[in-house]
């Protein structure tokens, strides 16, 4: 990691604070996706493939991106019809999902299948900032898909890892 | 749909009865991912949808690819190491969703999520499959994949079609 | 193809031609791309698929998001650091690339190897557009992707409907 | 990297070589793509950055995966219609595109945009693959994809460095 991403990862963890999400948060997901199969998983271990993870540049531009695209549609700032599709969160907007892939995909294959799973299951601080996003002025639609993202390709690290 | 590609959905369902899957399973997968979003859903409509999607090319070919490769398995047809790594059924092989992507993503990205959640769920005969694949001697590595990416799909499709 | 997204396909080809590309433009690339393979092609049989690609929902989400985040940057409303990359098209952004996948892949695979080609020798208007993003205060970082991209995927079309 | 994907690497590395493509070819490659966005690259950062690629197991998996299937091709061993569609390597098939881009991806979108590219361009070895595959008993339908999804994936690999 070169100076430039070292303090884009710390520009992106004050950016996810601000939105309402500490890297605790992350790790419980992560911790709950891979339990099961590590036994001897430790939450230290899920803490530092998120920071591996957070440390990628495609990641950090991912986050930037997303997150910067809720808070102009939380202040009503695109234009119509985007403001809408992306307020609503509709399912048929499909764009978060694509946006966060990059972020799935840098451990590989198994940070697809987790993100699915976390994306339905919505375990923990992602079903908070879901409720918050449909039942508030917040607008989360990239939100939860990025904490998702990170936490799947987080846990296919802790995999990756505890197979070698 | 031209003719090749109508024949070829035909093989396609035959083949995948050979391995032991009807479409009344991928149905009864569609319907269990869809229902709580569609209430008024019917099984005819999840059939539709498995149809349409097996009549695309992209499709067709990932199940025949895959289905070949677990057969090949099968038989200890495989070079070494790729003969163990099939057959095992490792969770770092990978390749097997990626060769499903293909299938996930043809009515655009829900796909994915839908898949990554039947992937971990395993419901249904994808569970059967995965079960089969561990303790006899059949191989599913691309099998289960395969089921789930298609019922994925069809699942996207159903929730298009009843926003529509 | 319903009212809403007929509706959202005009409005799509308004919004391409507020940014300086025409149907014509396209029409012009996917020709290009494909009249080697397709000895009798025709500039209608382009538009036509060209007219099927701006039908569907996903190409048309990131058609909306990609232009707004130009227009945004343009404008300077985008928060440091997500500004001066975007407005910098700066070559491991790499969001504009991940953005238009879900475009290029409306066609299966072969899209994506015909937005890669046409991002590198950048034919017709997409050069133009990147010549103006880079001397001008246009900003055209998801731009010419996103026209590259709705190009690959009508080329892609035209490669399905000419061999079936 | 650890001892299996190390061994795997070296297993990787002979494969392509029984199927006449060594890594200086790939340097070649790398070499050319990057050559005019890098004025004082070697040769030595292209192998550099080609080995990196070839450490990492989603590469080993889509390496060994792709050659099986074109070697069974060759040697009349897949069931029909997949026998036919892999040996005539079938611009509609698109599996091959599909599997090589768990190569693509791994440092990033750039890589996509590489592949597309030398994928029609088909510079030094990958063209002489491709030839060979229509024009004698060899098929080459995944092993021409496999290298140039290799080429793209270092050539991403040496600009972000370059960057960095």
């Amino acid at each position: 990691m070169n100076k430039t991403t070292k303090n884009m990862k710390e520009i992106c963890i004050r950016i996810l604070n601000e939105r309402g999400v500490t890297l605790d948060h992350i790790v419980d997901i992560v911790y709950g996706l891979q339990k099961k199969y590590v036994p001897d998983l430790t939450k230290e271990v899920c803490l530092d493939a998120i920071l591996r993870v957070l440390g990628k540049r495609e990641v950090q531009n991912a986050i930037l991106t997303g997150i910067e695209l809720d808070k102009l549609a939380e202040e009503n700032k695109l234009s119509e019809p985007l403001q809408t599709l992306i307020n609503n969160d509709s399912p048929l907007y499909g764009i978060d999902e694509i946006l966060v892939l990059s972020i799935c995909n840098v451990y590989g294959s198994i940070g697809l299948t987790n993100f699915g799973y976390v994306d339905k299951t919505k375990p923990g601080i992602i079903g908070e900032l879901d409720k918050m996003g449909k039942q508030t002025n917040t607008c989360h639609t990239f939100m939860d898909d990025i904490i998702g993202a990170i936490a799947a390709a987080a846990a296919s690290s802790v995999a990756h890892n505890a197979e070698e």
